[in-house]
This record gives structure tokens, C-alpha cells and sequence, in this order.
């Protein structure tokens, strides 16, 4: 197997990795296999990515067209409510929901919103060959995806999909999410998503590893979390729910690092494992979370989509009077490879490309990261840990500050990829992810909803459910494969 | 100061608390300074308590009487809902909700629920004394109390509180928990409560250390943690939101104890202490809960009170139509030393005596206890750890074999207190909390929303929102006064 120490990419060197002189034995639990594995570019069970990534391409035919909602099949609007759902009461539904500034407050907007009470399963399985853990990913088509294929969890599975609800056939190794008792299990935790376009959505987060031969079926391949790593600097090739299961893998030292960089390594790449190692402070890091979740605490409500104010259906799009935010659209899907071969559903298309961007900053030679209290009327507990700057089109004036020092010329850009989101839920949904390193002194004072963290912090809390939007927990996957 | 080591109550021995030939140099952190403060008995700072308390029982005359609901003043039914709610739109009102089997599931139950959206302060101020942590706590009468007085935190306080809707005098001391920059913060989370009678109901867990001199007001007292300890075996002296924060601290090792208590010791006292000590396999610990919500998922909806099945509304109740679960009745309160001098509300008064009992055991001479997967309509994750038995009136059939273990004859009991629950929404609603020993095998093999957690493993759980549930968390300080 290739290995980062031996084969080190362009941008890191050897010495910033491993000091060799300071060897310690390794100890093999999860985070140091998993760093094992983040440090392994090739192995024998792996393919060549690109020309198999070009197969999948040829091999799925996927054809999506926009449909007016009159030809959505088994999708009605209520004829009271005017909310989207589907005939079984499944899937999601487009419902309305009316923002007030707290009870007994102001109404301040109301807006269209995905909901989506079924908690799915994203998880990725792993297995270990000679030693070291590899992933099962997907190349999967989804109808919103604006490139077609891109790589997947080996799962994702609504309780629609394993209970059959759309009655094709059962999703491919579904059952060893469902079954654990021989297997290991990495990585169980619910995350929420999108808060401006979710409904308190919420998914099981899943990594299993498996002690048995597995069979690998087309689309699928085995690829270490180094290979995936080097896929992230790839556009929309890792998709949003492979980045959300990737982002809570524990992290630990590499077998035989050192117990602490030396201190005379100033690379960018020390700096982060430092920031990795760095885990308390978190009780004060999560009462700043628990006063903003309490100094913004909107009264959201539900209302009859038909009700929101600003927006209008026409036949082919809910939409919002002034084009902003999103719009909600029908698609028509016929696939080649897919357990259902033709299908109606809609989208949400949002408006215009997303920025999510991480301020980082070097002291005392740690990384820390700027992060923000986001608050959306989607999350169930109000607000989420997000990156410095968020915004899903025309939004977030009061980050402007932070936005300008994301691209002043003396900003070392770290990590710039765009990025796709979920393509079952979101039209052709990108977000510039962003990593941008300033001197400390550059952020000057922070406002009440921002706050400098840890690596290592902000590893520890996405152990645990709705900490983390997903934007944070896409940004803490990227910098990890700087590290 | 009386210290534990020095003067022991009789269910204790010396000897299990300390082995005075492994003293250690104590480390003065947080959880070691609770644990100091746990087992000092009294100090000249603290009141002779049974006097004091006395004194003001005597000085707060506290006068609740039932109405119907007409004489509610600014409480009214919605005319096209039902909902009973206030004019202001603040505190809490009175819906309905409906609960199926999931999306598209079958209906199952509607009731009514009590939504208090604002999120309460509960919050303790502490304060070094002479080296040792003392808590300031209050005498505080509400009007749903079955005595009158009952032990609460420094601050109980909604923004209604301290934004002064409801024009009395803002609230003494809420002012160290909204500005803390002078403090320190302890412990600040946001933690549900019952949720069979909230939705979504959540409240911010504060301790903050002042570092000044505070006016201490009548009706306050400072205490040690071990002085509050003794009284949570005082039936409903201490009330729920007393012991929610209490529940909250974290517990370390306290100065001067060995590493690890002598193999020789297999007290029950030690074995609590072990069971605190192991921290490790949260994440099997998690993981089981998120199979759990994953697994009842159950879809709730707000309905019209009026359109809830089986409850019906006379001018004195709501009530269920076989008198069961609980009903919703006004009180007419006056007052001689609140904010406000009278006034009307409405209070939930359960049907019945509500039971939680926890089923612990020792295994390897550490104790485990045996929690369950409690699932509700009100939790906003579904479902959160409860102990082994709960039942709040006429439920949980299916806990009957666990129910029969907490009472059979060869089960040791070590904590059997009656305790209310919150006295400012609830009427005489009281509790049997109960720890129960039993001998490992006699659990049997266990159900999937049963399992054994140690103390250590709840504790650190505890640190973070909607993980264990109010009667879980009171239990765990109920333990911790067994440490």
C-alpha cells in the first residue's frame, strides 16, 4: 500500500507528518486506525479511481427533465392547506412555516420548508484488508445532482427504501445497518441538515465494520479515507451525505507520531494536529452555544403553505416574488441502475450558489477556527455550530465583515472546492466550501455569535447529535485531509 | 466545617470513603471542588436548617384555591381551536396533539400538551466559603406545591421573568446568570422535562461561581452540596428544578482519595464510586439510544385542544374521559412575598402518584444501572434515557417484570424518597423515586430498549441536551448523595 509518509502530496512535507525520532508503539483504536487509513493513497483492493469512476459514468444512464407539477405521479397539492406531499404520507412534504421572534413576538417572515419526519440511514461500510480500514462508497445518481454520478455512502436508505415502501428491490447492504450483532459499530449518531430548507430533518450517521467477506456489486468500490480525502479536492465528487458520515470519524494520532509536533515545525499542517489534540475548554465552548440557542429562540410554526407570504405557485415552480432564496420545481427521472427505473418528485432549487468559509487562524502555533452560532428555523434546537460565514443566496448581511476578510488579498486560501448538497432533496445545490487562514489579530473583536474553537473541540461534539450544521461538519471533513 | 470523613452518617463507614494510606495531592477542578463540597456536612456560612426553614414556612403565607376556568384572568380557550392559552402569548398554553406510528402510520393517542416555548433559567449561584463551594438556594412556594415551601434553585426565571411582563419586580439575582463576565460558569445546559406533558419543553441548567460578595435575601440560604444531599432524603423538600442543575454537576474524585477505592471494599459506596470512574464506551452507549429513536419514531403533530379524543372540558377541568393520565385545572394564588401578590393560572394535576425507579447492580464491583429507552410524544428527539421503571400513571404495561423487580423481597433498597415535580404548571404532582439493588442474573436477558450504563457514563452524558430524561437526572443526583 502507498502511504502518505513514503508518497507525500506536493503540498505537505515529510518532516511536518512524522518525526521519525520520536516513535511511539501504535495503539489501534478507532481514531488511530482511522488516521492510519487517512495517511494510505493506494492499496490492492482498491481500483484506479479515475478510468473506474469513467465506467460508472458510461454504465448509468440517468435522465432527469423538469416536469410541471401536474405530472408529478402520486404528488398533490392539499386542497386546503396547498401543501406538496405524497399520496402515502411518505417521503417529504413541502409545507409552509411562519418565523415570529419568540412568543408573544413579532412575526418576522414565513417561508416554504421540506419535511421530512423519516430518519434515514447514511453509513458507510468498513473493512479491514492488511491492516488498514477501507470504505465502501457508491458511485450513485441522484435527479438533482447537476454532474450525474458522485460518490456515496454504501448507504442511503430512507425506512421507505428497506421497508419497500416504493416496492422495488430492497437497498444493497442495507441489512448491515440494520443487523449489527457481527459487526463493529465506528460511528451511530443523528445529524440534522439544511435549517433554512429542513424541517428538524435529522439522519442516522453510520460507519459499521464488518468481520466478513463482502460481496462488491457494480457502482461500489472499497477506497481508503486517504483516496476519499484526495476526492474532496475533487468539484461535486463527494457528495453531502458521504461528507456528513466522513465529518464524525474520530480522528487520533497516526501509529508512531510523536506524542507533539516538533515545535519547530510551523507548517499549516502541524498547526491543525495541534488544534486536534487541543479537546478542553469544551464546557465553555457549549455554554456559548446554549446562550445563543437562548438569545435567539424564534416561536416557529407550521402554517398552510398556501399562507406563507412573498411566495406564489405557478404550474411549474413554487417561487419566491423577488427570485430569492429558492424555488421548488418537479423533475421527471428515468435510470438505468436504480431498484425504481422511472419517477416524479420534487425539488428545492435554491438560488444561487452557497458560500460556507472557515476562518482559521494560527496561535501559539494551534489552529483555531472562527466559528458561528447559525440560526435557522429549522433546527430543533434553535441554533447549530456553523462556519464564519453562511449563506445560501442574499442572506447574512451582518457577516460581511467576515465575508471581506475571507477574500482580502492577505488571506491564505487553505481549501476552495465547490461542493454539491444532497441531490434527492435539492436541485443542482452548490456551496463554495472555504478555508481561509488570517493573522489572529485580523478578526478583531467577535460579536456575542461567533467564537474562536478547536479541531479537537469540535471533533468531540459531533460525537453528539445537532451540535454541528452541516456546513461545519463538511468544513471540519476538508480540513482534515489537510492534516 | 463538619466533613464527611469526620463525621459520617450511620449508612456509611469511614473506611469506604477514604483509604487514608493512598492520599493523593488533591487537584482542585470542578468536579473534585463538587465532590469536596458533597462531603461537607455543615459551616458556619449555613443556616441550622430545620429553623431557618421553619422561619420562612412561617413568614411566606401562600394561599392556592381551585377556580373554573371563567375566573382565569387574561386566560382564555381559542374560539376556533380550544387552545387555552394567555392574551400576552407568554407563558404557556394548553393545546393538543396527535400521535401515529410514523409517516403515514397509524394514529395512535391524541392528548393535550402543555407548550412552553421560552426557555427558563434554572440557576444556582455558588460561591467559595473557606475554601469549600456553598450553593445559594432558595425557599420558594409555587402555587401546584403539596407543601407550601420546597428547596429551589437561586433563579428560576422565563423571559417573562426578567423581561418583567407581568410588571412585578424583576427577579433577585438573575442578573449573575445573564451577565457572567465577572463569573464563572459550572454548568449551563439546556435539558428537557416530562415528556408526556411538554412539548419540547426545554430549560437552561446554570451554576455560576461569583467571586464577590453576594446580599444574601430572605428566603436564601447558602448550603453545602452535602447539606443538600442530606435533604434530597427529606420527601419534597428539593424541588425538580433544584435537582435538574444538581443533576448537572459533575462529580470527581475528592481530595485526598486513593486512585482507586481498596479491592477490599465491595460497600455499596464503593461501588458507586467505581461505577463513577468508568467513562468509557459512550459510544456503544449512544449508539444504542440512536437505534432507539430510530427504531420508535413515532410522528407528533399539533391539533386543536378541542379535536383530541377522549378528554373532554367542563368549567372546572380537562379532563380524560376514564379520569386517567392527567387533568388540566385553574388556581387562584395569593401571595405575601413574590413579584406579584395574586394571580390566576392554569396547572396539569396528574391522575396519580408517579413512580421512577431505577434498577442497579453490581457486577465486577462496580454498579451498573439498568436504564430504558423512554420514548414520548413531548421529547423532540423522540426519545431520551430513562430508569429502569416510569410510570406516571396507568402506563407501561410492558415494564411490568422490571416493576416486580423493584419490589420483590430480595431486593436491597437504597434510596426510596418521595419528590414533587415543578410546582409553578404541575398540582401535587409527586413522584417515588427508588434505587433498587438486585443481584446481576435477576434482571434476565434484556429487552432492546433496556441496558446497563454506569454512573460515570450518564455523567458525562448529562453534559450534553436530551440525552437523559428529568427523572433519569434526578435519580442520578439521587445516587450521587449514596457516593
Amino acid at each position: 500500500m502507498l502511504k502518505r509518509p513514503i508518497s507525500v502530496p506536493a503540498r505537505w512535507t515529510v518532516s511536518a507528518i512524522f518525526d521519525f525520532t520520536e516513535r511511539r508503539q501504535p495503539h489501534w483504536d478507532t481514531p488511530s486506525r482511522m488516521t492510519a487509513s487517512a495517511l494510505t493513497l493506494s492499496s490492492p483492493v482498491t481500483p484506479d479511481f479515475p478510468a473506474w469512476f469513467a465506467g460508472r459514468l458510461h454504465e448509468n444512464v440517468f435522465d432527469v427533465h423538469r416536469v410541471p407539477f401536474s405530472e408529478l405521479s402520486g404528488w398533490d397539492f392539499h386542497p386546503e392547506t396547498g401543501n406538496l406531499a405524497h399520496e402515502s404520507g411518505r417521503y417529504f412534504s413541502v409545507e409552509g412555516l411562519a418565523v415570529h421572534a419568540g412568543p408573544g413576538g413579532a412575526h418576522l417572515w414565513s417561508q416554504p420548508i421540506l419535511d421530512q419526519p423519516d430518519i434515514a440511514i447514511l453509513g458507510i461500510l468498513a473493512k479491514d484488508f492488511d491492516g488498514e480500514l477501507h470504505f465502501l462508497m457508491q458511485a450513485k445518481a441522484e435527479p438533482g445532482n447537476l454532474n450525474g454520478l458522485q460518490l456515496s455512502p454504501t448507504v442511503q436508505a430512507t425506512p421507505s427504501n428497506y421497508t419497500r415502501i416504493h416496492r422495488g428491490g430492497a437497498t444493497p447492504y442495507v441489512d448491515y445497518f440494520v443487523d449489527r450483532r457481527r459487526h463493529t459499530v465506528l460511528v451511530d449518531v443523528l445529524q440534522s441538515e439544511q435549517g433554512a430548507w429542513f424541517l428538524r430533518k435529522r439522519n442516522r450517521n453510520m460507519i459499521v465494520e464488518v468481520h466478513e467477506d463482502v460481496p462488491v456489486l457494480p457502482n461500489f468500490c472499497w477506497l481508503t479515507l486517504g483516496q476519499i480525502h484526495d476526492l474532496l479536492h475533487t468539484p461535486n465528487m463527494i457528495n453531502m451525505d458521504a461528507r456528513t458520515v466522513l465529518s464524525c470519524v474520530p480522528f487520533g494520532e497516526p501509529p508512531g507520531s510523536p506524542a507533539v509536533p516538533r515545535v519547530a515545525d510551523d507548517s499549516f499542517r502541524a498547526a491543525v494536529r495541534r488544534s486536534a489534540r487541543h479537546t478542553d475548554g469544551l464546557r465553555e465552548l457549549t455554554s456559548w452555544l446554549t446562550e445563543a440557542r437562548c438569545r435567539h429562540a424564534p416561536l416557529v410554526r407550521r402554517i398552510p403553505l398556501r399562507d406563507v407570504d412573498g411566495w406564489h405557485r405557478t404550474e411549474q415552480e413554487i417561487r419566491h416574488r423577488d427570485g430569492r432564496h429558492f424555488s421548488v420545481l418537479g423533475v421527471a427521472v428515468t435510470t438505468s441502475h436504480r431498484e425504481v427505473r422511472s419517477w416524479t418528485q420534487p425539488l428545492l432549487a435554491p438560488a444561487g450558489t452557497g458560500l460556507a468559509g472557515l476562518v482559521v487562524s494560527e496561535v501559539d502555533g494551534e489552529l483555531r477556527l472562527l466559528v458561528r452560532a447559525d440560526v435557522r428555523p429549522g433546527y430543533s434546537e434553535g441554533a447549530e455550530i456553523g462556519p464564519t460565514v453562511q449563506d445560501q443566496g442574499g442572506e447574512a448581511d451582518e457577516q460581511a465583515r467576515f465575508r471581506h476578510l475571507l477574500f482580502a488579498p492577505e488571506t491564505r486560501v487553505r481549501y476552495d472546492v465547490e461542493l454539491s448538497e444532497e441531490g434527492g432533496r435539492f436541485h443542482h445545490a452548490r456551496t463554495r466550501y472555504l478555508i481561509a487562514e488570517v493573522e489572529p489579530e485580523a478578526a478583531g473583536e467577535l460579536p456575542d455569535d461567533y467564537r474562536w474553537a478547536t479541531t479537537g473541540q469540535l471533533q468531540a461534539l459531533v460525537a453528539h447529535p445537532r451540535y454541528l450544521n452541516i456546513e461545519a461538519r463538511t468544513l471540519l471533513g476538508c480540513l482534515q485531509t489537510l492534516w
